[in-house]
């Protein structure tokens, strides 16, 4: 009478991560009486049975966005992410390549490293000490007399790692969705001139918001709200999203300034050969992404009250500040800004059906001098405040959700990248129940 | 295989409000297995499906106490007042009346107030500035190049309103019942004499108490546990609830003080034309009731150690303070102390199965000043005291009711009140399952 | 299409304490299907199912460890123990037994005892001051009128209590396992040396685990991870649990002074009459127990650094320090050890699925003086690191288990007693629900 939802990674542990045939049903019938153009019904954003299913079918199967390389740069140098219930290791082998690996020790189930960021040789679980190689095979566990131990079937269990242009991914799934390759190759070039690799944190927030992850995505995927954010609307113009014909009677003049501001962004792209032209395939490709570079307010260099620089230290080859922002977008749980001074790259965790921790990282290029070059409470104020503005929103519709007497509204023109992230959300999560 | 309660306010979020077939049928006969004159089987404290059981079939279908005319006396103030999932919005409107609306933006589900008291003129959501009128109409959203979009659909939900003696009642059902008006004119007589449309709010106190609304209801309805009312026993005789030959020994010196006192109480309002009799009809009505005057200890005046006044402004045309006081019991959640110096109201807010929350408001006359007619600390320090009580003795159930081994105990005839409470809640649910 | 599981102590709250078929039918799958020699599968830890019918199998069917006699060595002193959602009182009467019973009014069913421990004559609900005899017999509640209130009819329920030899344990079981008498037998000679009756308790820990139970009895029945406790690693030989065989290289020089220290040991016990075999019927019995004496390293008296004594009075009527410490473990709750000098209690709680209460309790000669012969600090300080060090690693197994990676992983030799547990766990349910 219960049906396992397809999880290929655990064959043992049914009763806690199948569904009932029955809720199983409902869900699935939700999926298909989705009203198009609409925000999801409120069990989307409040049942746990979904939450599931959102770990399974979107986290479990996708690409996701864990860290930049400047938070693990040399061999050894790992970060732990947790979505749900998973718990990763990313962990910088000696190759320079990325291993990924299930915190979950094979001998008693603790979890192996329990910082969220450090540095190991092999990996050696604090319980027993069992202890696993940076590749996760288990090289030493203490068994005198077991005749019938065979270390090599009690590795870490391991999941996929790739990094493209420093960013760095990770995928659960067997077979990871095969296009991502390509959406890299589309991103790389816009990527490339900020020079990644020879950047550093600068600084590292972690805020949970007490929504559901999705509502968290939403947000982050329009500007019609961007009156609520007063420092940001400083130099990322409040118009964003919007097109011609869209702008509201108070933007007009925004949108004036802004139409020659990138007029003049373009222009000096074209003579540093800097890709700018606007990429969008938000939900029409497993791996959905935008990616565009856009002009700033003020100065039209970095996210200040005036738009000037925050950082002194230009990153990688650029010659230029007045580059604006490199903006990403990557489904499911990632956007970025690349400025000619500074990155800023946002990753969200799902915690449960109603908490979700954000994850952004302010990096710089790695010779600039804190105090000297950048100033830690000026280079992060505007997303410090505009994150807190954020978490205040999501948790105003989560709290909505729960009534029962919310429905579903009508998204926006000005909102169409949030029903973007949705469909690319429903048909991710039905092709995966099929 | 999954059958909804009959929820008329959201036909969409089934997942989130309806109940499994065989849930509901347990459920059902959970109530018609209930043993009469005995508290209720543990799920009923306990069980979160219950919870939402009675939230759309007492909370959803009554009309439900949620301020005094005080909290919001001028046009656009306001209260939000929250019952388990719900949020409402109670507002004065231009023309003296109180709108109700649900505080769901109809855009994507944001809270519209965040404040739980304020003034305001029209409703504008924090999100994206979708702006309500006072009666709920969206009267402005951003919306350009929307060609369909008709604003006429998205207003704020309404539910219903209704003041009567200055206090405020709302009715979430589309058709709320019918006999309300008829108990609002019995007791109207009973409050006029305290004016409350002249009274100011002293203090509000809000207490979270650990246990099922059903409880801490239960406990309202009886002195039986009053010997743990030290402070509350100086004025309000322990003997209430008690009938001739139901007084036990110890308290038989204070019965007869009681029936003195309140034969010259009852000659006193006679004199007055001041209504005093008993009306009870807590459990053969929907809109149950019971109301009556009744004589207090000492000095007969109000809740202080020896029944002194608290405040020296008598409330409305009143010309004595020696008036003991209106005592009124709603089902399902409130009761309300009217004395002559100042008004107590009591409105108890479910949170969920095993959480309530318990709001406590003092009024005085309007023109009474703090310090010099009334000391806030006394004012409001017995039933400061006695809610304290309170919440220990129905914290205590709420961990009795956990336990496996509870079962349902005996009411004592001094209870009668309490089951009169329970047959009420039984029979409003039923009717609405059936 | 919902039947109870035998739960004979409730035959009305069957919404709270059943489970529908389905779910119990996938929960004895799950236990058919159990790998062995290996860890439990994940919903065993993590599932609030599971977590009920450990409730009723395991705690609600078999003799558990509650208390020391030194803990209420009084007639009329108690204490107060909580099992999941019950809660016991266990009583010394005045016959010098114990009397256990619910600790649920059956008027309306609150906590009639608030404190964890404390000294009563007759028991006072505080509510409506029902009034219960130590046997729990109703003897009063002013039920003025009432003609067919009998009061022999709502008496406490009651439960059963045995001392053997110091420790009191209790049954809720309607036929309590009949070979605990038998186990009593076999572990009162080892403990009669040490006349717990002429303790006192010198200090007791109460600390909540993140953790399931069974995970932190799991972590008790192994000393395979005993690097990770230094302090105890002084005096306890962390060669417990291995055999010939089976020592590892870094722990030979230990084995050695171990298998000295134990032949040193032995004959001392000879030379005292002092039983010091190895009693092992850890899942061959319904009262699983482990009992024997061990040598301790060092001066072999007590947990300190050096092993030397921790309180200069010795217990009972013992001549000599050097006696190691008798160490029992009894399924599914508890383990002690009893040392010459001190004796050191362990009783596990649980509270739900992933919390349990462990309360451990230092015993010292009832005319030992604190400051003069025992310092306090110094006497919990080994037991209370290794409580805390415990404390972190079953937290991580928990992590590991919510993993749905997570899979059963293998016991080593050196851990066949957490296997005995594993399998009297299983056995017993298995037998509950058969």
């Amino acid at each position: 009478m219960s049906v396992s939802v397809n999880l290929p990674l655990n064959s043992r542990g049914k009763l806690a991560s199948s569904l009932p045939a029955e809720q199983l049903a409902e869900i699935t019938e939700l999926f298909e009486n989705r009203l198009e153009g609409h925000s999801l019904d409120a069990p989307f954003y409040t049942d746990p049975a979904i939450f599931k299913i959102d770990m399974h079918a979107i986290f479990g199967q996708h690409w996701i966005f864990a860290a930049s390389v400047a938070e693990l740069p040399e061999p050894g140098d790992y970060v732990t992410v947790d979505y749900g219930p998973y718990s990763l290791i990313v962990l910088r082998n000696d190759e320079g390549g990325v291993n990924v690996l299930h915190n979950v020790c094979r001998h008693r189930g603790a979890r192996v490293l329990t910082e969220s960021t450090g540095s190991t040789g092999n990996l050696v679980c604090g319980y027993h000490s069992w202890t696993y190689s940076p590749e996760g095979n288990l090289i030493h566990a203490s068994a005198p007399g077991e005749t019938k131990f065979d270390k090599s079937c009690f590795g870490l269990k391991r999941a996929h790692g790739r990094e493209y242009a420093g960013l760095i991914f990770v995928c659960m799934a067997d077979e990871p969705p095969a296009d991502f390759e390509e959406t890299a190759k589309i991103f790389e070039p816009y990527l490339a001139p900020h020079d990644l690799p020879k950047t550093k944190v600068a600084y590292q927030q972690n805020i949970i918001e007490e929504a559901n992850w999705k509502l968290v995505m939403e947000n982050n995927r329009e500007c019609y709200h961007c009156d609520g954010h007063p420092e940001l609307a400083c130099s990322l113009f409040p118009t964003w999203g919007l097109t011609e014909g869209l702008v509201p009677a108070h933007l007009e003049e925004v949108w004036d300034r802004n139409t020659q501001a990138q007029a003049a962004l373009e222009k000096r792209c074209q003579r540093y050969g800097i890709p700018y032209e606007v990429f969008e395939e938000l939900d029409t490709r497993v791996a959905g992404i935008r990616i565009s570079r856009e002009s700033l307010d003020g100065d039209g260099e970095s996210f200040s009250p005036d738009g000037h620089r925050l950082s002194k230290k230009l990153l990688g080859d650029l010659r230029d500040f007045r580059l604006g922002r490199c903006s990403m977008h990557l489904q499911p749980n990632s956007w970025f800004h690349f400025l000619s001074d500074h990155v800023v790259t946002f990753a969200v965790f799902p915690i449960n059906e109603h908490q979700t921790l954000v994850r952004t990282t302010w990096l710089v290029a790695d010779d600039a001098v804190e105090g000297d070059d950048y100033d830690l409470e000026k280079l992060t104020h505007t997303w410090k405040q505009t994150n807190l503005q954020d978490k205040a929103f999501v948790e105003l519709c989560q709290a909505g959700a729960n009534s029962p007497v919310y429905e579903p509204g009508p998204y926006m023109k000005s909102e169409y990248q949030v029903e973007a992230f949705i469909n690319w959300y429903v048909q991710r999560v039905q092709e995966h129940l099929a």
